[in-house]
């Protein structure tokens, strides 16, 4: 999926929800353990109860490795079972990968390279912290994107993303890298992680990348403004995508899983769509 | 194992040498390709064929993953086929995992927590930009390692890692990394990873972290000198594992493949031996 069939789906769908499926069994609905495969289940359930509010999806690869080859083996299942939406959203592999160039060349192929892993996903996360030759294989493959780690949700962003550089301007790291970073692809295959708990933090990085998405997590559970993201991040094509994990797989543990998700992810739709109306011209 | 044990196992065998299994279809020989896991066979030869000259293996997991399910399956019968050999080899699960606190917990049951994934390695690299809380997951598991990105091998560590900070000292990013994560754990468990490619660099790393293992990669095919990185790196008890993959893998790629990785990995244990005799005390 390219730039534009994105916005062309924004657009259609008036929201720019991500569900990130970080699927844990301890937190499923019981019933579904007595189920061949659990997981599997459970992301379908929530795939159908969400997919008329979401342009986009993304398995944490976390999660499913952690149950090692019985947790491939559900995300393949998971990614197969999406096959038929595939004109509709795209497939963010949130994966945190990078390494040396040959490397990351191969985890490349772990997410994009289909008749070689069985996957492909239209995105993966990429750590910066190895440079431009950690990133570029990503790049190589056509019509992929990277989403970069620039800002993140967490405490620990403080530790090294919010480090002063020597220099007149005293930038922050995680500017540099944006800065950096941008020129290794552009705005059809990059994107750039900037969390919602930094939301005052997007006119910063707007600055820098006016035209990128943004992948936008820690709206929800982590307890970022969905409004302040779309106030200070979003321009006239939109170009933000916001994440909604815990909020919305565990909106209940009961039966009624799924119908509870898809009120969740509704609700986030609907405001969605007046940001949409308020700060952009899609 | 404790860093007590790894010492030990170091000054018996008067090596320090990890032997990194990057194993690669297209690059393992021919006469392999017939077996029903020519990934298995060829790491179980390399294993028989360098145990005696080295201390650690640590998978390439990126090789792994990217062969989808099958690759996982191979790598799991690749550590099975270990577990006779656990006393007197350190096994490295070279990942670059990292990720929010709870995304990063799931990380860490991947590679060290057997009951649920069917792995437990001895340690996992981390790449360090997201931070304290990215990282301490991995180290909640007893008796096991996080070994850090510091200073990598590759082009792109000129890019972030060589940044200069504000402040006084003008100190580069990887140095204020080394300070402030060497306070999340001990050198018990933790290592950094510092690229023998950047060899006169360990002199200023061992200001910062006198005590630490250092993993160092880029000795062989990513040329850099074994003696300088004994010279400026080694401490009294050693405290260095250095690894090669490409060159002793990869050193004949037919049926002598075996003979080839064993005589390339006696070559570095010998020299080896030399350097502890000359900078260490064990």
């Amino acid at each position: 999926m390219n730039r534009k069939e994105l916005i062309s789906n924004i657009k259609k769908k008036r929201s720019f929800l991500c569900v990130g499926l970080d699927t844990d069994l301890k937190k499923i609905p019981e019933h579904l353990l007595d189920k061949e495969d659990p997981v599997f289940e459970f992301n379908k359930s929530i795939i159908s109860a969400t997919i008329d509010y979401t342009v986009a999806y993304k398995p944490n690869i976390a999660f499913y490795e952690a149950m090692g080859v019985q947790g491939w083996i559900s995300l393949q299942k998971t990614i197969d079972y999406l096959e038929p939406y595939r004109n509709e959203v795209f497939l963010i592999a949130d994966a945190k990968r990078g390494d040396i160039g040959n490397t990351s060349a191969q985890y490349a192929k772990t997410f994009f390279d289909k008749k070689i892993s069985g996957f492909d996903f239209n995105a993966v996360t990429v750590a910066p912290y190895m440079g431009e030759d950690s990133v570029s294989p990503f790049l190589a493959h056509q019509n992929k994107w990277v989403v970069l780690l620039a800002l993140t949700s967490n405490k620990g962003a403080a530790d090294f993303q919010y480090l002063q550089l020597a220099g007149e301007n005293k930038k922050f790291l995680f500017q540099q890298v944006l800065e950096t970073s941008s020129k290794w692809g552009t705005s059809d295959n990059m994107m750039f992680v900037v969390g919602a708990t930094q939301a005052e933090m997007l006119r910063e990085v707007r600055k820098i990348v006016p035209d990128h998405f943004l992948l936008v997590p820690g709206v929800g559970a982590q307890g970022g403004s969905l409004q302040q993201v779309a106030e200070y991040g979003m321009n006239a094509d939109c170009s933000l995508l916001v994440n909604a994990s815990r909020s919305i797989l565990y909106a209940s543990a009961e039966k009624d899983f799924d119908t509870k998700a898809r009120e969740e992810a509704k609700k986030l739709k609907e405001e969605m769509a007046q940001y949409l109306a308020d700060y952009s011209k899609i």
